[in-house]
């Protein structure tokens, strides 16, 4: 275990098993939790093949949140991966970027009942704003993080250069502008349109999940 | 930690140590959501025993669906030992087996739901064909995980050759035919034979988690 | 990470980190799922006090089975400090140990309800003997494991000897007898003396969670 | 893997590697599963947005206790920082402390319930109350843990001294006078206020998670 030791009156600098451990939990369970939302159909005898075709927004919903979370658990990898030691400040914005996470199957569980069942249009744009916001507001400690990096520059793993760190902020900026505007074609044009807005926003988070470099300059950040 | 480095162009390869804690909060969870589905039955008072035994079928269903959660995280544990590192794309190809374990459950809830109350035989056999076509998808990631490795002879541990990972493909194609073999005795023929058909199955990828090896050749890949 | 390979033919060893991190998310995610029992009671406008207080056979139960599950960890922490390596085989049989402490849940809401609501002091005698069943099968896994160990002295930690092992086996065979006895008097004599009698026999476990040793021989086994 | 041997009668110490990831994983259930409290509320067709509005008491509820969870797991971050081993009292200790964590979610579902729906002010001031005494027993096992660690300063990381351990003491003891404190504001005079004492409560543990210290003896307990 490395021992980083820190002057006195700068923040006190400790490893990331216990960040990592945890944060790992934390996605482990909701990504498995999401599955809690599908479940078995009320039917009358014999028509449960078609009550099963019934739900096909809530499997939708499932596959999408999956998806994000999956996707989201990637750009924590690679964000983790970035540092080589946390402080109580990090601690609280990796506990804030979390809470992002957490609260995942609450909307999509709206969004589910909202398409699945007797929901109406009104409802729907409620259920895909509701969603665009919760996406919007998680982009908020991503943005912190990085921020929060380029004024700690102590904490970067050897071989990452605060150039680098500054170039990440774009994403969370990008991720809330498009799933803000997501969310407002949602609720002002059509819901459809509205998710897969988001949906195009999940893909945007999961190719640009390793970092944005530019195009020659990809330096080499192996862990 | 390991540094391995890889040349500029090839893919970042990182430590194994996340992946393997986020899969096995993943298998632990999942493994042990299962038991949600065993309900203090509805029943007369004084008539407690009695509809514990009405239950029967769910109990079944939750040992099926544990010893098959064991199996796929005993097989799981074995692949993560042909390997030193990761890639964003094998990340990839873990999370779609991870969606996999994940939604087992769901068609476990349907199974023991069918069988225990007033499921109808084609409910069954629906039902059957049900959980028959997840597990055969499911297997689906396990050949890419293999082809992926087969493709980056840089990811194998010291020790393993290219040509054990590509008898291993072998398992997952033989689970694919034979899940739908057991989805159409069961949809055909029979929602019980289906069941034993599928049964039949996990037991295969029991006795086969080590890997097939040939014969003599049984190499040393101890970890 | 060591490398302990072992001849051909014998069974092969890997390293017991991954047995390791899954078994403490089994035991992490049943030992909080417990709480989950605890509902908030239905109650009048202005009755919660009295309705909580209602719940007291509940909250008895969420208590018993966390001391439960608290125990069994102990104990099982014990067992994994005795080996440095693991097979499949005994990666079998701590699935099935797991199966058990998974399984509790499900017994401790239904003694829970028996002695809550409307139960008749027949239904409590099932929910006891059902309670005393199941912790009483769960003792199998813990011989297993034990005589497992004393077949395959390979699998043991510098500083433990083959005298110690066999010398556990005490404690889950004392288990299985005084678990049924508990069981029998719940349910020929009385539900609360079966249910006192399960308390004693998890007390036991909980003193003899390091382990029976003799007077002085205490050996170093830290690890 | 340190080895650090006791002398024959002295408690065995083990590593806290076992404790430290089955204590996480604890702490990531928890705060995954206070969302489950989030459920879609029931609503007439359209009426999607008012039925989320009036829920505000649940989102309420649920932000505080993932303040409050995320700000226990700093404080037991901060807490397994102190110590390089542990023993079977301190193991029990930390099952104590955890039986504390894992309670969380009911005092929160039974607050939430009490504000959100038919909640007389008597049932609000009852759920108050009883998160107040919840939150102050809680406190008991933080003393019992600084007090095992006085009493075994071997079990003390290089660079902790005693006297900083002792001054610990202060925060469980402050933290259960001031949440009964909090629960006799509301159950005598008003539960908001007893509400909004909790919160200043929890406050006070997270500026304080990193220990209580006086000026200028700030000393580097880096990890």
């Amino acid at each position: 275990m490395p021992e980083s030791g820190t002057t006195s009156g700068a923040p006190r600098v400790s490893e990331i098993g216990r960040m990592t451990g945890f944060s790992d939990g934390v996605f482990a369970i909701v990504i498995t939790l999401l599955v809690i939302e599908l479940q078995v159909p009320d039917h009358a005898p014999g028509e449960l093949l078609h009550a099963l075709f019934e739900q096909a927004a809530a499997y939708l919903a499932f596959l999408l949140s999956f998806g994000y979370v999956g996707v989201l658990w990637l750009n924590h990898h690679t964000l983790l991966r970035l540092i080589c030691g946390t402080t109580l400040g990090l601690n609280w914005i990796n506990l804030w970027l979390l809470l992002g996470v957490v609260i995942i199957p609450f909307p999509t569980s709206v969004l589910a009942e909202a398409f699945a069942h007797a929901g109406t249009d009104r409802d729907r744009r409620v259920a895909v704003l509701l969603y665009a916001l919760v996406a919007a507001a998680m982009s908020a400690p991503w943005l912190a993080f990085f921020a929060y990096l380029r004024r700690h520059p102590m904490l970067l793993r050897e071989g990452i250069d605060r150039a680098f760190v500054s170039r990440q902020r774009i994403r969370p900026v990008v991720g809330m502008a498009l799933y803000l505007i997501g969310g407002a074609l949602g609720w002002f044009v059509s819901p459809v349109i509205g998710l897969v807005g988001i949906g195009v926003m999940i893909f945007f988070h999961a190719v640009t999940s390793e970092g944005v470099r530019r195009g020659r300059s990809r330096r080499r950040t192996t862990t």
